[in-house]
């Protein structure tokens, strides 16, 4: 057996254990090929099964018809701040919901490729919650509205999307991906880094409705074209291979699990029984408003700034780690994905009772 | 035990076995951590010893001093293809060897972004070898002088660089990087796809000279500008942390083995094993010239093409995999990275005799 501790990092995060074993078994000889998965060639057969394999369960975990293109990239979410406005701004201009530090990063991107209107910001509040849909005023003529649908830093959550006055809706769901399911029909781009609720870092999905393909400038850099991509079926050069696979085990093993509705439910149940204990105790100050709590990272203080180190310290040594907050806002925050096992939860919230009581 | 076969697979390659051992035992608990390799946060200390510690092994194996950078990218060599002239062209013109498909990739890339001159082609000779010295023409005001130090489609390589006339020298090394000693001195930037001789798919590697950093424009996004990655010592965003781990066990298993001198000597006595075969039997035709042979991808094709099929089978059949040459020119081709071990290349040699006699 191995030795796992309960994991609340941000990202990369905890894993399926699961998933870990099996990858265990393919490293030196995958199905008895006599090749590790990372040996294989990218033009094989037995790795194209892994490559289209996830792509075809992404699609049944979403339910994406064949509108969709599904892309598998690299670069993570930062390198799609960019090539979203190089694919689909046109050169004119985007609107953008400003929820926190990469919504901004995600804007202040695409302003050296077109002009950016802020459709909403929540700034003024230290971004404590996702604006309201009355809040939302998307300019005329936005080729698209792009928003975070979850803010790993604040701790806040779209929980509805903003209405996009008919513009394509882009999301960043790097943080929330594949948590709970999504009405697609809302969406036009969708991309998320893989590594908090679907995999290991180095792989970054991107979902894009068809027709907004034709909007990549022929002149863009080849890889930086979505329409690469979707040619090539995610094979134009080198794909990451190995981060792909545990992708693939990842999603499967969601799907066992009861795919998105029953992520939903678990990730919902979670991070309620975080709040709730919030509540038992006025030692804890969970940092975002209610209506715009996050399920996927639960950010709070303590009443005495003072009790965060030995907080923090208490917590490493009943094995309960990652629980520091971003660097730029301090605090605590337990990231709950989707692999994030109730059990680690439930000794988490053990003890969040027992360190109140002892400042009882 | 596991099963192996012997793996000639182009790139992603065969991998040391001694690395994956090593790896299996980091996927489900790293060094009593109770967390895997892939599940540490990339800013925990854990992650960034195996982060720097990459860094560190390569400057050592390649006797890189504090004037170059090392950076730890995504996106594979045909990302760096557009990176190299977006951060080092100015606007102006660059210079290209044209060895085969990559180097014809590359330049085209470099086009939108500046004029290219072609400063030699071996494309009339089918890219049977690469240019001599004195076939080289570097155009007056060239920022830099690119060439692709070895054509795995074609089988060739530089075993001397070109003279680039006081321009900056870039090489895309992704098929020989670390095959081999490199004498620094002569170059501006390398970059390096991990996947043939370093690791896994997933990561790219680029050395650059510190004082290139002041070409990249401040206008470019910021995923694909230099400095950005120089500046946050390739923690910008998150790294493929597993692919770097990866990368670091294989770079300290040929640290072991004796470094880059020794991985030359092994690289260029599997080569000869196979060249020689070859001059034993009429029936082999090596692809590249002479003095242009590779010591990483080995070409060739048979007297008769219909026996390439049968001869493909047999291989398989004495587990001998991955000989089929590139799509593109069809043939064989054995690649010979760092991790193929003589004993496989001895097995190739074993059957390139008995297929020759079965053939009488």
């Amino acid at each position: 057996m191995s030795h796992r501790i309960s994991n609340f990092n941000p990202g990369p995060a905890v894993l399926p254990e699961e998933a870990l074993r099996e990858a265990r078994e393919a490293l030196l000889d995958y199905r008895g090929s006599g090749m590790g998965v990372m040996e294989l060639s990218h033009r094989s057969a037995l790795y194209e099964e892994i490559h289209f394999g996830l792509m075809e369960t992404l699609r049944e975990l979403l339910g994406a018809g064949e509108e969709w293109e599904v892309l598998l990239l690299q670069g993570g979410a930062s390198l799609q701040f960019s090539m979203v406005p190089m694919n689909l701004m046109r050169g004119g201009r985007a609107a953008y919901v400003l929820t926190g530090e990469w919504a901004q990063r995600a804007a202040k991107e695409a302003r050296r490729h077109g002009e950016v209107e802020v459709a909403a910001s929540t700034e003024a509040e230290q971004f404590r919650r996702v604006p309201r849909g009355e809040e939302v005023t998307v300019a005329e003529g936005a080729e698209y509205l792009h928003f975070t649908s979850n803010n790993t830093i604040f701790g806040t959550q779209f929980h509805d999307e903003p209405p996009s006055a008919g513009a394509p809706l882009v999301a960043d769901m790097s943080s929330d991906f594949l948590s709970r399911p999504v009405r697609l029909d809302r969406y036009g781009l969708i991309y998320a880094g893989a590594q908090k609720n679907l995999g290991p870092a180095g792989l970054t999905v991107v979902l894009l409705r068809r027709e907004l393909l034709d909007r990549s400038p022929a002149a863009l850099p080849t890889m930086l074209s979505y329409r690469t991509h979707a040619e090539a079926r995610s094979l134009y050069n080198t794909p990451p291979t190995w981060a792909i696979y545990l992708a693939s085990l990842c999603a499967r093993w969601l799907q066992r699990e009861g795919g998105l509705a029953a992520a939903a439910e678990r990730n919902r149940a979670k991070a309620d029984r975080l709040y709730a204990a919030f509540d038992a105790h006025d030692l804890y100050r969970p940092t975002a408003e209610r209506e715009s709590r996050s399920w996927m990272n639960v950010t709070f203080r303590l009443s005495d700034p003072n009790l965060e180190k030995p907080f923090l310290k208490g917590a490493e040594e009943r094995g309960l780690v990652g629980l520091k907050g971003h660097r730029s806002v301090g605090g605590m925050r337990a990231s709950l994905y989707n692999a994030m096992p109730p059990a680690g939860v439930e000794a988490l919230v053990g003890y969040l009772h027992e360190f109140a009581r002892t400042q009882g």
